[in-house]
């Protein structure tokens, strides 16, 4: 029988993976187990500290239901998520829009509109008209393509976060024109923190961190013969810009909002040329 | 703005915590972070792997409450726990008897007994007479010493898992004598599988492993001016003693059960010395 030291356990569950039926998950658990044991050797781990974490875990998952995931939040704030996307990008070159985080607040069947309608169905705050294109990489404007949008309105909540949260407000779905184009108004959305009512909450202020996303509308882009693309416009000037709290701003998604030369009332307009990669 | 690459996103989330007022706190989330973020690029993590880790997590927290801790059996199977148990005794020479894992069958408050009492209650199984001398590192006898036993019966349950769990049943608590001595009756446990009808049972026949624990009996022994020992000696001959689903059998604590010479029915017997460790 073998007497288990430090590295003799770490060997031992690593040789329990043996029999695994599929490579591909042995290689996931072995790197897990690796990492997880030289996390808890590197530190030296006490059983109270252990303790610790088991009881936060039971807690996320507690606080974790359809309405509200801890966990997501955990990896989001962690980096991890931004890791699994960069990771899922690699391949991409420069020419490419890059991805951004999904984030908790995407919801399907989003009401659908034509080009040049309001989402903000009346809602508080600056105006503000969003236009883009929807290219190839070559450059081939993508028309017919599906544009899905969602944002936090002027006070930094999303229609899952208000009371009557069955109501879909401030997002829809539209589709691109013969020359790819989209456009829509909308209200300026602001900067807003992460749910910290919550054990990732109490995390963050134990580390010293705030919990604030800066500005940001999501997107996502399907078309036919394109991957569908999950990504993010981030509004230049926000102060959050270099501390978002989920890693999720990329510099080459920020737009800066410029008056709306078109517009009869007072607005900020932004614009983005969006390029899809081929399947 | 930061571009965040794989290596940036990483260093970004350790430059986070600069402002992390807790010092030990700042040193187990930086090592965490590390390693998290090494784990995801090493297997190049994907979003749909990702997602499963999401959903197993949930799993997890969902069937925990408080008669089930699944947190608890991830880290055990995945040899965190003992792992967490042999740094706690890094310190330790040869002299002291090794700890083992709580685990998650322990109960305060369990029922007093004179030595040599019987703890089965007419539980059916082979017959088993325990003894033990509790001794300082100098070989001095400790009298007065608290011991608590609990173990599963010949089926392999624990009373916490039978259908009248609020019964305490093959479990007792025990004093030492003058010269440090303890002894009771019961019959002899069996090898069992920790609980597998949850994710982590799911995630064991995934990898191709057995959930089995081999046979042993569980140890807690409190005396002033010593450290709590909280170990089990496990029985000799078992099949599971090199495969131990949660990693705590270790040689030094394997026992083999004698025929009992003293005893006028068929019975077997084991003894053993613990030696605790002073303050």
């Amino acid at each position: 029988m073998k007497t288990l030291t430090e590295a003799g356990i770490t060997e031992e569950a690593l040789a329990r993976l043996a029999n695994c039926p599929i490579p591909r998950l042995k290689e996931i658990m072995t790197s897990l187990t690796r990492h997880l044991h030289e996390f808890a050797r590197e530190v030296s781990l006490t059983p109270t500290e252990w303790e610790a974490g088991i009881e936060f875990l039971t807690e996320v998952g507690h606080i974790t239901d359809e309405k509200r995931q801890e966990f997501i939040l955990l990896s989001d704030t962690l980096g991890l998520s931004a890791m699994v996307d960069i990771i899922a990008n690699r391949a991409r070159d420069n020419d490419w829009t890059e991805s951004s985080l999904l984030g908790p607040f995407f919801r399907n069947g989003a009401p659908k509109f034509p080009n040049d309608a309001d989402i903000s169905d009346g809602a508080a705050g600056e105006k503000l008209i969003v236009s883009g294109q929807v290219l190839s990489h070559g450059g081939k404007p993508i028309a017919r393509a599906t544009v899905d949008t969602w944002q936090a309105s002027a006070d930094g909540m999303y229609d899952l976060q208000q009371p009557h949260r069955d109501e879909m407000k401030l997002r829809g779905r539209f589709q691109t024109d013969d020359d790819g184009r989209f456009r829509f108004r909308t209200v300026r959305p602001s900067s807003y923190p992460v749910p910290a009512d919550g054990p990732v909450g109490r995390m963050l202020r134990a580390l010293g961190r705030h919990p604030y996303r800066p500005a940001h509308l999501h997107f996502m882009f399907a078309a036919r013969g394109y991957r569908t693309l999950t990504t993010a416009l981030y509004l230049a000037g926000d102060r959050y810009l270099d501390s978002d709290a989920v890693f999720g701003a990329k510099e080459s998604l920020v737009v800066r909002a410029e008056p709306a030369l078109s517009s009869n009332v007072k607005a900020g307009a932004i614009d983005f040329r969006f390029i899809l990669r081929e399947v």
